[in-house]
């Protein structure tokens, strides 16, 4: 199997975090994966597949744009010299044009999203990290019409011409989150459109082991 | 789908309970259902099949055994009128008899046992439940000669027989688990060989889908 | 003035509530009035008249409907003997059909709010109130489509039928929002779409000074 | 509008900080601008004018004298670059010799107090700051021979002196405390007449809405 | 001596109280007689006199009027069959009527003031109570036209007129604190002018010892 | 009067400092100077002499030997610039030698004690400070063959010397507890025959008053 | 071995009690049977007769005298129907005459003390309880003019005379902290002289081996 | 008596450890040597030898192995120049092969773990350390075929020829375990097979007390 034998960090914001182990979030702690998708989709191929030997490791911090990735790139990823590592970061770079709207410093722009990313995903291929995923930010959000989704589609979009360029995984976990949302109201995933329930944290386990060629249920 | 529509009660001991909200385990709250098998066989559920419409409920209380729940059977399953019911009782029926060794006033005979489990299956029968699981207990532990799992095994046959007599839908939880204990040592599922990790929750949760007629992953 | 002189109860679901005082919501302490709408208008009134000798009690509780307002109307408004009643209530009404969709048994509908809310007004109009300020209530939304949004003008509607028929004041709540939302995106309010920021509940004080004949900033 | 775009720090001590966040008072969080007459003002602006995109940061620290706001003037407003600064100080500069009436190394004398306000207009006029608005400090007390009252008097009139010499706005919030408490007993706004209610906080919010030319309810 | 081997009760409100033990102010703990003028004079009297083998209770309640010890007057006194009972109560019967002004039903008049603790000290000589030492409210305020100073003097002098009519022990405390108040701005006692520090309690115990009959420092 | 005017540090172990506040036991909170004798005798001279004026300050910390005073008399008392200093010190000293008796490396020997003391009031008086008051340390034990006792007694002894070498005030505490012992058992003052009830430091105060030549009860 | 296959209910006072688990001491958590003497001599019995299979239940509670031994001998300890009882009682009849000297209805007179003491052995018998241990309290005092270390001795002596009397079996506590005490000072071992250290709680456990005729390190 | 007037550290893991005071597990308080074995023996030994004068010192800390033993060797053993070093450890340098499997950079090597006993033990008699005890770790385990234990008897007899090496005094605690599990589910004495209750712990106390040359029980 093509994760069998493999280190896999897991980074991003506080949708990856959700309460994981400092420093490092590996380990014997029940929470040591944090309570969200990695823990689940860790959960999942270990009690599919006893052999698998893999390591995963979250490394998620709550409120993180992929400005701070940036500065902790080295350290946190570079150093524990991963097999694979697989990225969610965007949506803190959105929000915050909206939820802070006056504060511009905070912002990152998608010029600065999709060169800072891109750098990332570069210096992972330099330090030979094997596979690397990308997944795009979401909001759970129905109107087309709504800033925050459209804003959060194109810096998505710039996910994907990054994974294309540079021949990663891809997975569109907003499109995920809109196909649930054909039947049901935002409100039923996520108080605030942005952190997920666990229903909504297996959508984004679910897809991770689609993208990466696991079937499931 | 079998479980369309439907209100489903999970009922046990800690194993099912795992922090459920009180008095009854069903909402909002993302810890409503708990955070074990019961909060991820319900997130599986839902993010697979966004049109489901089942409502699952968990009741399970730390340190039950079959004797408690008889005595809370009226209010905590047939008054909230389930179309399900998922039991998963004896570990502590058991392990009192090991743990607490000499306070045999807390130990439920195997008799006691099948005789009230069975009876409690006969009154949710006629309170016209329409589907009961029952799921066995379980121990974490590979040693064929060990007391506990000899013993857990006899208490899983009694369910089996009830099972049988009645029915029910039957899960062979211990079975589910020996498949991974193969591959590992039981330390990396329960230091204490009862309460399992996320990835143990996940074994229950894979092998109720598989039970009830749901392929997995 | 109109409130000169008064005991005004202002009652209502989590907005009104904000962390009031219990068991009456009137007194000395900083937060008797909450954090919110109330205490905001009381002090700008009593910071404006220093003679006005108004009585302001808040007596929201968090998560009611207008089914636990029907529960509480005699101990917590009628025996209160206030000159004034203001009523905040519908939110929780209609977002359970949402959020808590499958838990029907929790849903208030179009036609029992009404009802209720109705037979309220009637009662309180019996115990000689004199003024009863009826406010619609809202969700933070902008999405024409939204279903939240639209179902909850069709309470506000009822709301304002009840008025009409009774000849209470009434506020139009979410217009006072909309105003507010044609240059900001929801989420600088509320990231639930429910609960305001200061700003928000300074929305809803400001309507209903206006509303009650004060002019405003 | 006058605030239009504007970036505004209000400074002082405990009557401005009222748990505001930490380091910068500014941000998403319901008390990020904290409890008093800061996220009050800040509130009624908002509400009102919702395209006056004004930034508020509150910089107040309980406990300040104006020996304080010195050695901190630097990083804490000329750093931060504003458009404008508020500035109320000077109670606690003046009460110490009262209740700290023997710890004489804690007493700020009239002469200090004034010399060392007067270069903080200074090195923010230097800083190109455009508005600068100084507010007295004020004692909530009636009693025309009150030493305290007496000395705060004194230092409101350094204040005014330093207004005039500079040509920043100056807001008397003493003379607005007087009106209010013509009608009521000092103990109904403050128990130590130092830190007011909300009431006292919104009289302060008011006179400064005034001052800076804003009509009010 | 004349307190020698006698049992002696104090009872009054928060600065009788001053986190006295439960349910009865007395025994080992070192803070079963609170931190206030009760376990300062105690100590006094029996640093000085080792052999005075008198017991003191502390039964103060914080925020009682005169209202409240009559509920609890048979329990509290009667039924513990003091030798003595020394009372301090009025100020909340007072200052009620300013910082809670429009609060009326929690308002104490002079007159029920009077009628009240009269009756109470008529109850307590029935009882056969040996001594009774009524001590007059007090407010920390220098200025004469206080208005809570002027109606604390009204309730003080009550105080004098029943003392006077039963013959008991008379302690006027706001004379007291008046002495200390020629040289010191209230502050320095009570922020609140109410609760007084360790000095203010000092003085408190130094008049009720002198009262009484011992000489002091 | 001789404390006129005067800045005064009560320098020792747990049964001076008592909860003071840190890092200077000075100030308006009400524990500033602790809860022992310091602050009972602070409040006895304000309550009597209110135009007294002087400072006092505790600078006790608990566990201290004449070993841990010597390490911060530079910081703790020189430095401060006092007009008096008063010293209780020594029962550690000795204690140890009982309750950790293996652990010589703590015990103080009396030379030592003898030594390090008389070099500390040297030291005191090199920086000009007016006024040295010595105080024996105490056990609250009667029986005289006792080896804590008299070994306590030793330093006393040793405190006497140095207080007759260098004319400084000298207060024999142990006498002033003897006396009350006459009449009581030691548990009645300190379960643990150090840390006294509030009428133990009492006890402590009245001597200090009157070996600096107050009169008192 | 005499404790063979028997249920054992220690019973007592703080000594006793030590933290055990409420309402029945016994057990599978660590302290279910406290962290004194009872844990001690139960895990030395268990260490060293691996098939001894005697239940012991810690019945102690904090503050008692034999006066609440009585209220509640029926349900703690007959109820229980053990084979052994153990009482250690006495101290706090004793020292409340001493540290709680004025407070006379606390105090438990020694002919109070054994007449209980022996009603409460009478009854044991009545239920058929085969063998009562019976403890003397003890006092960690080296003084013989001791008053409470007397006074302890009187009460021990009326233990054994009740011992003799209905031919229990009597631990002399006091004479085994004796020997220890011979060459240390009682603070070693306790403080206040009461609440021993883990070697004072093992003297007793010791002791209580011997008597009850286990040989012993 | 061998242990006579000897200083002795025991040193290891949370075993030794078990809640021990810092930085030296040594001194007055009830729990400065832990609640486990250390204590326990302490208290035999001390309780049996009232002049035995031994001090010993706990400086176990919970999750080490021989890796972390080795950074701290000369802190805490060699510059405390105790005349004794007890030294338990091993069972995480095992365990983690089980329970963090694939962190393989936290397993400690049978080879690491004896050449690196075998160096502390070197430095322990280079300076000049008397007696050294090699205590087997252990795992509370009755399988012959677990993995944990035979991993855990490898390494134990690695103690025992280090121990053969250098003529230390040698403790086989997993067989002191052993012959209790003859008559006991592991379960009895510790829910992870790891950390022992109270009689668990006295199966190491006793075996050292042996071992050492003490009769027991």
């Amino acid at each position: 199997m093509i994760l069998s034998g493999k280190k896999v960090i897991m980074i991003g914001d506080s949708i990856t975090d959700c309460e994981r182990a400092r420093p490092i979030g590996e380990g014997k702690g029940d929470s040591s994966l944090g309570r969200g998708y990695v823990a689940q989709l860790h959960a999942m191929l270990e009690a599919t597949y006893p052999t698998l030997d893999m390591r995963m490791i979250n490394m998620g911090i709550g409120g993180n744009t992929v400005r701070e990735l940036k500065t902790r790139w080295q350290t946190d990823v570079i150093d524990l010299r991963p097999d694979w590592v697989s990225i969610m970061i965007g949506i803190n770079d959105v929000a915050r044009h909206y939820n802070r709207r006056l504060m511009k410093e905070w912002h990152v722009s998608l010029e600065e999203f999709e060169t800072t990313l891109s750098a990332l995903v570069e210096e992972s291929k330099a330090a030979e990290i094997q596979k690397i995923v990308l997944m795009t930010p979401f909001f759970i959000e129905t109107n087309p019409n709504d800033q925050i989704r459209i804003m959060t589609l194109e810096y998505g979009a710039a996910v994907k011409r990054i994974s294309e360029k540079h021949g990663t995984i891809y997975i569109d976990v907003q499109a995920a989150f809109d196909v649930y949302l054909k039947h049901h109201h935002p409100t039923e995933l996520a108080a605030d459109r942005i952190h997920p329930s666990q229903t909504g944290h297996m959508i984004i386990a679910r897809e991770w082991l689609k993208s990466v060629g696991y079937t499931w249920l």
